[in-house]
């Protein structure tokens, strides 16, 4: 029996997943290898298309008719049309890295090799394998180290005009507010990412001088997302605000992408939907308030069907299956 | 000689202005009718095919040879994938409208009649005749009375899942800030419309106890974006302002639509927007202040092309060519 396939490749700040995936989004194999930490783009190249080679190798080993479409990977400032990692803040590699023209060189066989940024990724895998598969109009945010998203429109991806759409973790939520770490205050980001609910625990325990909270024996540093779900499931005071907090900003982020694209739903992806109601219920209650009439009880807030461990590499896997589409 | 022609039909809450459009944007006739304040729908689509039927008339006496394509109407809350007018506030119809099927009934012969919202006819106006001919990804601005926008996507208008995309006027600026028209406060409607003008000249007077400023002498209702405009002319240091701090909030919306949509350019239509350089460069200022460095000096902020006083019915005239491409 032939079995298609396709191969997700993750790429982030330190490590690189690589995994090999069917066509309804699980994976067969997967591997890790280091993204380089000097920029050495040659060296990382060979590297990678090696860990592909071995990765197809071994799996024909098992499943010798499978049959391998091409590859799709996911990185951050990854440019779809330009198949380049652009200036990206979080990775090594100096100013524009020609991704997808150095690996095809490495694959001639393949048809398909194509690159976006991770959150899109994410997107199309929602589409392709997960909660969107009958959507033509949704966004995607991805919650973790930063707010990411993927827009959806009329069942394809939104790249803009230069391929860098779906910026929307920078969007202004508080003019003059937090910093953000791309320079500019009151992002999104700021606020709505993993440390932005570090951020907003310390603002409260300051405030309400919480020695008594589950949190208080925290340094700034070891203070992370699940700690603060844990406290709140514990009925933590300050946790319990920082979900409702976190809620309130979210949802009024939501509501801006709302009145730009009135998409059938949002999909939440990554560390702090993990809590479920602790924060999709704020997070729906601030959009309602935030919307005008004619979108009000229409838009489902939802968390991804993606799995968390893979979904990275499950995600970029899912552009070759829209590459082919085309 | 066959000429090409559509009907533009806009649709405001005391006037209805109907024209029609040769295939390069030129108004070849026009007339206008009440659009009824008590909401008598049957009544109203009885005198609005009558007057669009004694203007293909009247047109047909000078040019026999001319072709009516179809029929786009423009209307505060024109849903276009339901041909719906639903809920619209400023208009006197209850409810939902079927505007579409009611004038199809009169014009049977006609294959092609459409309606959107006032600010998406714009922005196909802009694609169609105007100076967004070349590009498949931009947004439009209408600041007036309200602030209304349509969203350009790889060619085609995006309405989204419900028809209604594009209402970037009720994103929320200022969180808790001015009371919107819409019920919800801090959106920028409530900033960059006119009246948002208006209330900005006052709140700077308020402030500055600015007893010599040319707007002193004007009382709340009195006030408009043009005596503002007239006055900064003449160095006006409260009209001054009121441009710059317009300028520096449009800047912060333009940035959020940018950061999910990546558009070539963002056209900017109305009454304000004629105001050039005076509105122009503050907001040009604060959209690269909030941009990431990806997009940073690459989104191009212009005037519409569209002729002020014909815009509504070209841009609704518009439709019916865009909905012959489909």
């Amino acid at each position: 029996m032939n079995r298609k396939a396709t191969v997700g490749v993750d790429i982030g700040g330190t490590n690189t997943a690589i995994g090999i995936v069917d066509a309804i989004g699980n994976v067969l194999v997967k591997d890790n290898i280091e993204t380089p930490s000097h920029g050495d783009v040659d060296t990382y190249i060979v590297d990678l298309a090696n860990a592909i080679k071995a990765l197809i190798k071994s799996l024909k080993l098992v499943n010798p008719d499978i049959e391998i479409m091409g590859i799709g990977m996911g990185a951050p400032n990854g440019n779809y049309y330009n198949g380049t990692i652009e200036y990206a803040p979080n990775l090594s590699f100096k100013g524009v890295v020609h991704l997808v023209e150095l690996l095809k060189e490495k694959f001639p066989e393949l048809d398909y090799v194509a690159l976006t940024n991770d959150a899109n990724a994410a997107a199309i895998g929602e589409m392709i394998y997960g909660g969107a598969k009958d959507m033509k109009n949704f966004v995607m945010y991805t919650l973790g180290t930063g707010v990411g998203s993927g827009v959806v429109v009329n069942g394809d991806l939104v790249y803009g005009h230069d391929g860098f759409a779906g910026e929307c973790g920078h969007t202004t939520l508080i003019p003059g507010g937090r910093s953000c770490g791309c320079g500019i205050p009151g992002h999104l980001e700021a606020y709505c990412s993993a440390p932005g609910m570090k951020r907003t625990a310390f603002e409260i325990m300051a405030r309400d001088n919480a020695g008594d909270s589950l949190l208080a024996d925290k340094s700034f540093k070891e203070l992370n997302s699940k700690m603060i779900y844990d406290a709140a499931v514990k009925g933590d005071k300050v946790a319990l605000e920082v979900f409702e907090q976190t809620g309130k900003w979210l949802g009024q982020g939501l509501a801006d992408t709302v009145h730009h694209l009135s998409p059938e739903a949002i999909f939440i992806f990554g560390g702090p939907s993990a809590a479920g109601d602790y924060i999709f219920k704020p997070t729906k209650e601030s959009l309602e308030a935030h919307l005008l009439p004619i979108f009000k009880n229409k838009i489902k807030v939802l968390p991804s069907q993606l799995k968390p461990g893979d979904a990275a590499i499950v995600g970029a896997s899912a552009l070759v299956w829209k590459e082919m589409e085309k």
